[in-house]
């Protein structure tokens, strides 16, 4: 039994990374098989990754490495910022994300995702979002991220662009004037984080938005973190800011984490020769 | 057509990561298929990853990432070890970690390898083998690394561990007694690297290890690195010394490489907290 739609048999699942290779699962149990008016969602039961999210046919999130995408996402901002208060979160409908944001000694969080069914089927069937939107720290709004930032009446001190890959919903959360509206509501000490692809799929992916980020901010840095069920295993990310430098993180504890701290968050910047010359970066050692 | 043995079609072949999901290629060429007197050997050419060395149904090497493998297994210990001139490689018949290691102004590098149709085949279908064995530096020899240095009569500066995964003729290479040997033939200053699994798929295997390094070595340490078509995408490794501590690596430049350069030598001893953790490392930051 073949979905054209998904690309799969109903008992195995598989993403494509290139035209002629990827990954596959096992569904032990489906979980959930929809469309919203943006993305195909589906959730299934994976023996070893666990609950598996994904949007358009790209694995999203599981529960058993979900957190080494969304600590790397949030920490080397919050720890670098040197007192991160109004934090902003483009899509991450997850909660993954915002989970992590509210470990820190925040006043705010607003999480704007565009699809509020992916909302709800993380609500229920994914731990994090549920017990997040308990929080008086956190604001779920459900809007186009790219129209929030344009009529945000304030300025946020770290923002986290947790997007899914430049198509779909997310390609305007790729694009040059979406960084440009954004460098408006950040405050002065203020960085952006973004996930920007895989160092060794999406090479020149990353190499045009280096270009086009160098134009927009002062201050632009790549780092690296492991991803296991993400293209590549690898991860990049990109660090803007308005300041041309970044302050050293700050080395305060932070609890329950299972993949970042303070040596991670330093090995993290320390690119490959390959990707060094691809994106022209004279990164600090 | 299904083949049993290498458990895939001719037009795809698939690794399992874990019972239940794992990585697929679309084989655009079967190369060579046979099985010699210790293992299966496939490879393949596929339109992204270009030429894939199979062993037992696990990817060994592929053309477009090897050299995140190769060089995160030579270059750390070449570079830590202040003069090393005598270099034994344990394994690694396809060649590329004898590549690496002479890019270095070594006098000799020895490599034992076990299985002389994984010698053949890789001299023939990939290019680093026989590129390496022009080199006057390089022996090459078809022998049982556990007996090989059992009957050793000189020792080395630097060892490098390239087996394949503790199944199959590599069993010896991951158990207790070959390290006791191993430990007999370093040199005084002698650093011994080993590539030990995935930390995210055998993190179990991991803290085993290192429960049993730790008895024979005063000096252990472990460092990961990306290999996107390895488990997980991340791999791991373990330097092993006689002296309980390691010297700061030499800062020489390397030409020709993709992947190391001194920041990421320092960044990938940076393990993850649950990694810290299950390893009970006490690794210096």
């Amino acid at each position: 039994m073949k979905d054209e739609t998904l690309n799969h048999s109903v008992d195995e699942v598989r993403e494509y990374h290139s035209d002629s290779c990827g990954i596959f699962f096992r569904v032990e149990r489906s979980v959930y098989r929809g469309r919203s008016q943006f993305q195909s969602i589906e959730i299934f039961d994976n023996p070893f990754f666990g609950r598996v999210l994904m949007l358009d046919g790209l694995v999203q999130t599981t529960i058993r490495d979900e957190h080494y995408y969304h600590e790397m996402l949030v920490h080397p901002a919050m720890m670098t910022h040197p007192d991160p208060k109004r934090i902003l979160i483009i899509g991450g409908g997850d909660g993954g994300v915002l989970r992590e944001v509210l470990r820190h000694p925040i006043e705010k969080a607003v999480l704007v995702e565009i699809d509020d069914q992916v909302l709800d089927v993380s609500e229920k069937y994914f731990p994090w979002l549920a017990a997040a939107k308990k929080d008086p720290r956190a604001e779920i709004i459900v809007d186009d991220g790219n129209v929030y930032i344009e009529n945000a009446s304030c300025s946020f001190d770290v923002v986290l662009i947790d997007s899914s890959d430049p198509v779909g919903p997310s390609s305007v959360l790729h694009a040059r004037d979406f960084y440009i509206r954004l460098k408006k509501i950040l405050s002065p000490e203020g960085i952006i984080a973004a996930q920007v692809g895989s160092p060794f799929f999406h090479a020149a992916v990353l190499a045009d938005k280096k270009e086009f980020l160098a134009e927009i901010f002062p201050g632009v840095r790549f780092y690296v973190g492991p991803v296991p069920t993400y293209p590549g295993g690898t991860w990049c990310y990109a660090f803007m800011s308005v300041k041309p430098d970044f302050p050293e993180p700050r080395n305060e504890p932070l609890e329950g984490l299972k993949y970042y701290n303070p040596p991670v968050h330093q090995g993290a910047f320390a690119l490959s020769e390959a990707l060094k010359i691809r994106l022209d970066a004279d990164q600090p050692d």
